[in-house]
């Protein structure tokens, strides 16, 4: 069982929350960025501004790390989990980055399976993040994720088969590669952190 | 000199070994997949339950290493091997992943060798896990496989060279790039795990 | 107040202070490269010296480490110093290496900017190591080297759009946006030595 100790601590428990939500934020905006008419340089401003609060919310948990001695689970931990949220953001980041500067203007449609894989698991992950206080029905959630990030590579198949079908020339399948692959790498970023919480849970049980 | 504690501490050598005689199982299917006639989606479906395979050992590792308070080594070493062992495995599985998956039907020929190095690196490190328990004779092995990413190295930037040599299509060179990249990716990961194995011995010794 | 301790100890600062002026080095040798008329081959072989150099200082950092308990600082942190200074070298002579084996004669002029912030990064990085000792005056290091990180990641998008503007073939643009993409990645690995460095210094505060 474990203690509650000062509020000083839950304040990892917050930044934690904060970091997901941000990550829900920010799916919820690639969605929109790859709608029709969507005002893509807009977006993509919006994204870099989500990226930046993620890495204030990282920078703080880190300086937390490195002032306090006092942690309420394995430091290495909250090192780890810090460091995967913050991967999660700089995907989806990249991916949106990407569209503006390719001025991509079309994607094949199984880019929305995609990205709404990253909105379901970003909120999964928000609505996880305050439970790491009682470490209780962490295993759904990491069940779950390990279920969409599977859905997320099946998708990702699909879409490298469609490019590679000779229906696009070269350049543009270089272009749709790199976003396709960025969000594919912010699907397994979501699962390292699932990984993460579940090991920490194992630890402290 | 290290002390024999327990039994149920050489059970780290064994998933070890476990471990990398799967890696064994997972080069020879490599060698059947790229050869003329062969079955690919039914190897790369063998290769799938190798992952799996991998997989499980990994977490049983991971989850001793969360149970038990005693190692035989430093645990960041245990962490770093299986680790280190479960890339080497990934990326042998996502090299075969799209080999079927691009519907590749000839490679050059340098990628016998490439596979050939993979091969020999894995009974290599197959035959080496079991002398973590006397930590004899291992500075041989991490010689042998430092040789062999050379060798692997090599036949990598002659493949490069041979792709860009304007033989091929774009998108010819796209898909069969990002194989033999895997399978290079793979001969380095099999440098790691030696890297692992040498710094375990250096710490022992 | 840090206690001046055994002169084994001074050792960690001299193989960080050689081992960041190796990547003055080469980063000097990248300038050499990309300029007319310039001897490729040669200055490919140099920077495979500059290489293996780094990988002795590396190795030696690494020994160190497993053969002392004393450290002037975090051990988890020394190591992760040395990895980060070794994976700036990696990248900049991978680059190199691609410019020669892939027979490019002509890189688009933004590239001499990139290779620019590496050399400055170099030069800031060597100057910052020896400030280790004392801890002062890093924070100025850290700010101008992220300064420095932006300015390479601008002048690589401006590549990245010139490179997709239809102006190259698709294989030109495969085989420079490989060289460009290592220059980008050895700016963002400058980064993560000077992360790295803050890290220390907060803690050493």
């Amino acid at each position: 069982m474990r203690l509650r100790l000062t509020p000083r601590e839950d304040s990892y428990y917050d930044l934690f929350a904060d970091s997901a939500g941000n990550l829900v934020t920010a799916s919820r905006l690639l969605v929109e960025l790859i709608s029709e008419g969507a005002d893509r340089e807009g977006i993509a401003e919006k994204m870099r501004a989500c990226e930046h609060a993620g890495d204030e919310r990282t920078h703080a948990i880190m300086r937390r790390l490195n002032e306090s001695f006092i942690t309420p689970f394995d430091r290495e931990d909250i090192y780890r989990l810090a460091s995967n949220l913050d991967d999660c953001m700089d995907y989806m980041e990249a991916a949106a980055d990407l569209v503006v500067l390719y001025q991509i203007d079309h994607l094949p449609k199984e880019v929305v399976r995609q990205v709404e894989v990253l909105e379901r698991a970003a909120e999964l992950t928000a609505e996880a993040m305050p439970r790491l206080r009682s470490m209780k029905n962490l295993n759904e959630y990491w069940i779950e994720i390990n279920r969409l990030e599977n859905q997320g590579d099946q998708v990702y198949r699909r879409l490298l088969a469609k490019l590679f079908s000779g229906d696009y020339d070269a350049l543009t399948v270089l272009k749709m590669k790199e976003v396709i692959d960025q969000l594919e790498s912010a699907a397994d970023a979501f699962e390292h952190v699932a990984n993460t919480v579940e090991s920490i849970a194992v630890k402290e049980s």
